[in-house]
């Protein structure tokens, strides 16, 4: 089935992200460059070949054989709304009837119920009407009573489409949504703080759709969870790694046990206070290195003891250099698991690893920041985080 | 309608957001107790009367001769995922059927296509699948010829649920969702930055969705907007209080426009974020005078010149005890406009003002944080500070 579509279909339209039209022209170019150079590396790596990219009425056309699976590939790229499989064909109006009621007979199959649709541009002699009139009355001809089809405007099996813009028009039927967002790249680094589990992931990929590449750092606490917790985060890093074509494909991973054991030593019912502080100010310092322009994670507003806003406050006092970015802040836990979802990460995060054995069994929800400071003296912070740097080990994906 | 649908229903099913169900059984009591008391104070400022709210079957039940109303008002709480009106009614077989085919009776229109559903908990000597089989026979036998009315269990017209608890049985037709999230006050304060426009009014509704009441600071721009823009912020505010009943309804309004007066004076390029940056300071000098955990704005990245990463990350450093959370950091525009609608405040966020007319043509979106302290050298921040702490006026809606 596929292979026969990509055999009928030449071309791809890629619609722009509403994101794009917000901005100003000069930086719409420039966002338009990068997005064109994502969609040919996410091409090429998906070893889908073409023949050019075109950038025409607001739009990007891929003129390619295989048009099918350039489509479902591109959609995961940032800064388009939607794909269109569509074959080209010239404005004269019998021309676009004929390639329609041919890509008409390739879908349709019995009982099907249709519905078209036309948008046009520019001055061809015929109107949007006229087509969606007369291209209807041509399928009804053709196959309403071969193939039992039927018009239906609200719910339709198949949908023929017929964009005219100026000196071309393209007939298409499928429109399969992108992410939207903007191309990546065009906003600077950021830091990620990846564990695996559903939250942060969708927290990395929305800085993402924003534009911004994620350096993905993981902090391995073995002992305290085994090694599926480790390869749960590598997988979950090279489904977000799909979505970033062209970029490095690389997750950082610290050595984390040993400073777990020593906070657990110092003050039990802080210990995942201090554990994160700790992750913070190693981010911080990757941060530094890699020249991101902060941190990112996937914390929500009182998901867990952890994340009370008293406490993300706890936690935000560590870093003073660079903000610390949770685009999860408002998210319900279903409303993050739905992204999951869209994104491919939410089976990996679901599959068993051992939770972190570190978690004491009244963690504070309420801590203060004098305490926390009080607790963190007994430690030698900077040693431990010298130490973490030191143990990170870059595993390329 | 809507009066005679009140006579018929006796009892609200308020179902728990899915976010308590995560919680330990003793955080759930308390942010119930939280969420009864949200639930009261809603239906007291609205002036819907109920007899008595009870806890029951991991649910709440208002009982109320006012169901409808109640039901649509309680959407606007916290804490909890959908409502229905519903009639209370013995979980004899007999009575089930004969008050559903009452209601039956009230909802059905000519030709509607309806479905039933049943779920029931403990032990009874039926089936839900007797419910269900049962009732839509009696439906079909009382009104199928006489209204000709059929079934459709994918897309009906009318649903008639029926819920049976051990002791109790609930026989319902709508169910209206809520908007999720935590009860109100389960967190603690954060200061919100409100502008008038749509993405704070979504970004501080978002923190208020998780259990944060906010406080909200406008900022006057005024002699570069007009007072079009302080109605619109405080028309803004008054939609967000809708979702916070029981708790202050008071807006903090700062006289900017003599900071932003000598901001521009200093330098053009930078002026948006010399002036955002003097908001936190004021943000987080409220913050500590109110006790709030942090400040709470409706940036998202990229969305505008001040809003690059380069940027948040300089206009985050411009506050050092409270951390700035930013809700809306990973939306496209498209997806704060959809809750806005849903909030109620997009068409309000689109009433004509003056944009501030203290913009740049070109504004910096790749600022240094050294070259924004050596502009600001020029400046008395503490003074401006201190005067706008001092030209607050507290507006009690």
């Amino acid at each position: 089935m596929e292979a026969t579509l990509n055999m009928i279909y030449d071309t791809v339209i890629i619609r722009f992200s509403g994101e794009l039209w917000l901005k100003k022209v000069w930086t719409r170019k420039q966002y338009e460059k990068r997005l064109a150079r994502n969609l040919k590396q996410t091409l090429k790596h998906h070893q889908v070949s073409y023949n050019e990219l075109v950038r025409r009425h607001g739009r990007f056309y891929l003129k390619t054989d295989s048009a099918v699976d350039a489509a479902q590939t591109l959609t995961k790229v940032f800064g388009i709304s939607s794909v269109s499989p569509a074959i080209e064909v010239s404005p004269n109006l019998d021309e676009v009837i004929e390639k329609s009621l041919f890509l008409a007979g390739s879908l349709l199959k019995e009982g099907d119920r249709f519905a078209v649709q036309c948008k046009r541009v520019g001055k061809q002699g015929y109107s949007s009407a006229d087509v969606r009139k007369l291209l209807g009355q041509r399928v009804l001809d053709e196959f309403g009573e071969k193939l039992d089809v039927s018009v239906d405007l609200g719910s339709p099996d198949v949908v023929l489409g017929v964009e005219v813009r100026d000196e071309q028009a393209f007939v298409y039927s499928q429109t399969i949504d992108a992410a939207g967002g903007m191309p990546l790249g065009v906003q600077p680094k950021l830091v990620g703080l990846l564990s695996g589990g559903t939250d942060s992931a969708v927290g990395l990929w929305l800085v993402m759709k924003r534009g911004s590449p994620v350096v993905p750092v993981y902090f391995d606490n073995s002992p305290f969870t085994d090694d599926a917790a480790t390869e749960r985060a590598l997988n979950v890093a090279k489904v977000l790694f799909e979505w970033a074509v062209g970029f490095p494909r690389r997750v950082y991973v610290v050595q984390h046990g040993e400073n777990l054991k020593q906070i657990m030593e110092t003050h039990r019912k802080y210990s995942c206070l201090l554990c994160k502080r700790m992750m913070y100010r190693v981010a911080e310092r990757l941060a530094e290195q890699y020249r991101a322009e902060g941190i990112v994670t996937g914390e929500a507003i009182g998901e867990q003891a952890s994340q009370t806003l008293t406490n993300l406050r706890v936690l935000s006092a560590s870093v003073k250099e660079y903000p610390v970015h949770r685009p999860l802040l408002g998210f319900d836990k279903a409303e993050t698991e739905a992204i999951a979802r869209k994104i491919g990460t939410y089976e990996i995060s679901g599959t068993k690893a051992a939770s972190c054995g570190a978690v004491p069994y009244q963690p504070s929800t309420k801590a203060k920041l004098e305490d926390v400071l009080r607790a963190e003296e007994k430690l030698d912070i900077e040693a431990m985080v010298e130490r973490s740097l030191e143990s990170i080990k870059i595993i390329e994906l």
